[in-house]
């Protein structure tokens, strides 16, 4: 392990005083580093590689983290599908509004597609005024440009581009010109009902690979030429000179521009090369299995990556009107919400595999198991009308038993392990205060009810007498007073009563999975 | 000249059937042009390149045009300057902000500062919450981040990245882990009470010209490395994978992206070789000479290239109160922003160089040069509390003489050259309806009121009562009453009546350059 480069691993160390545990980020600057940094000793222990370095600072790395693999942030063709129109012949990606909207599954399949495929179709988005702003905001942020927040594609009396005319656009990219280039585009169907206007998507990184493989002097040219791509109106100059066909430094393909209404004029040497490598590059683009052709119809909403796929429209007729509204975007903040997604997708993973495990086991001599039990708690709530934050809450309100340094079982050995605190505090790590504060109190709510209500005392199961004097015993008059004014008492008061019902031997009790779109909804 | 490349030519070709007047696009695909084009036959004539081609089409090329140099889009090092603290010793680029709203020439200043050395200070700035957005949208866009519209920097309670804590920053620039990057940093201060706080800005341009220079190795290195710079908290999870120092096509420094505390991990090869350059470019950065340091008080405001400058803070105690707003935006429409603000330059001086060159010409038969005549006619619209855009119009009422097919003199042959409309079209470039309107109403307004007001005929300057004849004579009522009726009835009278007083031989006549920059604040 010792050749591991001193400097990265050092940069690495992931111990609180070299990165901050909120965010990740660094504490120390590279340069704060002694010149002779060295290994001083090392171990393996425990599947970690413990490091004692030669300025006294130690650090613990896990052995797994040592051999991840590179991932990368998706942006080059590396891991993505490059398509021809075929690939799409049993259809392609899209979904229903209203599902991207509720299921965080679907938004992150949507999200998932545009960052492989370069595009996805969402169906069914309300034809009104501005609404493709709302669709860019459900993972991102709108990028105003001198067309404005949004533009309206439809005939101009004016035009200041071809895309508000009637005439047919050959496929491109958008805003060449912009540097940094929209990353994102969002073209929203508000109405189709002209003859022609039919949309067209070409994958610019497939275009790029094909001339990469037929005539890799001319990809060769195409990389290395910037391009000035130019727009002037009345108020507006803009100009980029960005190559048509942009590598990183592994020479992976990263980028595509390619719009020929604004290409500028190009100076110097090279200019016979670079026009036959365009020339070229240009009929690949034309080709006709390349073309993925469709309609769009009024509440469609395409959202694609502009610095990859290239866009067309046939020509339409004045028979009918055809208006769009689209937006631009960037594909990080897009990347991030997935990202976000897929975090959340394995915290809910991670909870129904407690659920499945640990929580299948004994729950604190009831006569039902943990999982029984919290799945009987949610439904009672379901079944009492509750709110989906307070299903939630019934849902997981022991959670905490399995967290913390004490376990449920440490309660019954009369040891208060303190399990509504420890719960709502792992599950604020996803849940806003509205599902972690019932949990919190769901263990005062009992001293508060065997305080406050005849009878309930009585009521209590075996288990729960006992683990009541561990907690505490019932309240006093002064304690019941401050917890009547908590904010989430009656909250609490209603988890608890749930909680109470939970404990019917065989009694009808639902899936976790039932609960899982409506926790996915509530996480933050 | 037949050897230029016949593709890159016929490419460039500037007619109307090949490119839209209007904005420059092409009118045609690059695939259009044939397989075989070739120049059929080409000569020189009047400063022009004619071109006849094997398809039939012909072009016409100013031969300045085939000369002119190959212009860029100013985002390399190229025709920048690159700086140390030294080179500021007698200042930095400031204005004042009152001077840089009202002022054009002091606009583009400040936005030709924020290109070439990479940043401008404003003065003066109103401290009130949310301006720093109204400085962004003075020449461009906010960019949107996870951060906000706008982000406080102050010291926060839980705060998710350094910048909200009193801890001293090193020089870095922000968002390294966003693709695209901002491109441009605003940073507004509201409150500076504070003991330390101070600001400091690096050109990163200049230090990885000294890594260039110093270690070439080093150098290509950290150009062909991309590195995962990476943030995550709650709501984000954001991945860049790009170069500390990113070059062009042509090897120029494009970028710099320099942020120690975002970086994540490196894998694969050459991660030796990669920290040693980090290392060493990190040091050229911490050099005490490239440091530029000053203090921002309320009311200023930085606006900076973040893809250039790395900005920095020194620690500051909590014995005060330090708050500073920023945004993020972008280069792109920046320097949009200026090549208006130079056109529209271009537009002033062309108009100044009129009333010098053929302005100081016979006015018509009048005892006052042409240019004279219309200052004169400014003065008194002036004198008379006339609201800018009526001295405007005053100013350049006649400006239609010196443009069209016929010129003042033809008016005065008896051939009517339709001045005012000529004029008010050329205007129309530059103005608004609320100056191009009076101007060209103003000859109707003589007709007008030779008809409605009694007397007026007679006072008529021989010459005027000439053209008068010429433009069709005192209106008939049904004219004057659909004159009357006109929106900018009011306005050409009121010009109308400064251009009669404005031919007086001797009298006081004001300067041009007077006028300079209230023409240029009404320009659009």
């Amino acid at each position: 392990m010792t050749e591991l480069p001193p400097y990265w691993l050092r940069d690495n160390c992931p111990c609180a005083e070299c990165r901050d545990p909120r965010n990740g980020q660094k504490l120390f600057q590279i340069g704060d580093l002694p010149d002779d940094l060295a290994i001083a000793a090392s171990a393996e222990l425990d599947g970690n590689l413990e490091v004692l370095w030669s300025d006294g600072h130690r650090s613990r790395y896990p052995l797994a983290w040592l051999h991840e693999e590179a991932g990368d942030d998706g942006r080059t063709e590396q891991g993505k599908r490059l398509w021809t129109a075929a690939d799409f012949a049993r259809g392609i990606p899209e979904a229903d509004w209203a599902s991207y909207l509720g299921d965080p599954a679907e938004q992150a399949a949507v999200l998932a597609a545009v960052r492989h495929s370069g595009f996805a179709l969402l169906r069914g988005v309300p034809t009104a005024d501005r609404q493709v702003l709302r669709v860019a905001e459900s993972f991102g942020y709108v990028r105003v440009t001198n067309y404005g927040e949004l533009f309206d594609v439809r005939i101009e009396p004016d035009p200041n581009n071809l895309a508000f005319t009637a005439e047919a656009i050959a496929p491109h990219t958008d805003n060449p010109y912009r540097d940094p280039v929209p990353t994102l585009q969002l073209l929203h169907c508000l109405e189709n009902s002209a003859t022609g206007g039919d949309s067209g998507l070409v994958d610019g990184f497939r275009a790029a690979a094909l001339l990469r493989d037929e005539s890799p002097e001319d990809f060769a040219v195409l990389t290395r030429t910037p391009v000035p791509f130019v727009f002037r109106d009345r108020r507006t100059e803009l100009r980029a000179d960005r190559p048509l066909i942009d590598v990183d430094a592994l020479g992976r393909i990263r980028e595509v521009r390619f719009n020929n209404r604004s290409i500028g004029t190009l100076r110097g040497d090279g200019l016979e090369s670079f026009y036959a490598a365009y020339r070229r590059f240009a009929a690949i683009t034309l080709r006709p299995e390349l073309l993925l052709t469709f309609r769009l119809g009024p509440g469609d909403c395409l959202v694609f990556d502009n610095t990859r796929l290239l866009h067309a429209r046939t020509a339409f007729q004045q028979d009918g009107h055809r208006h769009l509204q689209g937006c631009y975007a960037d594909l990080d903040a897009l990347s991030s919400t997935l990202a976000v997604l897929h975090r959340r997708t394995a915290a809910l993973d991670g909870i129904a595999e407690l659920f499945a495990g640990e929580g299948a086991g004994e729950y604190l001599g009831e006569p039902v198991t943990m999982a029984e039990h919290m799945l009987q708690a949610a439904a009672a709530a379901e079944a009492a009308g509750a709110p989906d934050h307070l299903v939630a809450a019934a849902l997981l309100h022991d959670i905490g038993h399995f967290h913390g340094a004490l376990h449920g079982r440490d309660l019954m050995r009369g040891r208060d392990n303190r399990h509504s605190d420890t719960g709502a505090d792992w599950l604020a790590r996803w849940f806003g205060p509205e599902v972690t504060e019932p949990v919190r109190l769901h263990v005062a709510a009992k001293r508060y009810l065997c305080a406050v209500e005849p009878g309930y005392r009585e009521r209590l199961s075996e288990a729960s007498e006992y683990t009541l004097r561990v907690q505490g015993g019932p309240m006093d008059d002064r304690e019941s007073a401050a917890f009547a004014e908590l904010p989430g008492a009656a909250d609490a008061v209603a988890v608890r009563r749930w909680d109470e019902q939970a404990k019917a031997p065989g009694a009808a009790t639902p899936d976790f999975e039932r609960y899982r779109p409506l926790l996915a909804a509530l996480m933050r």
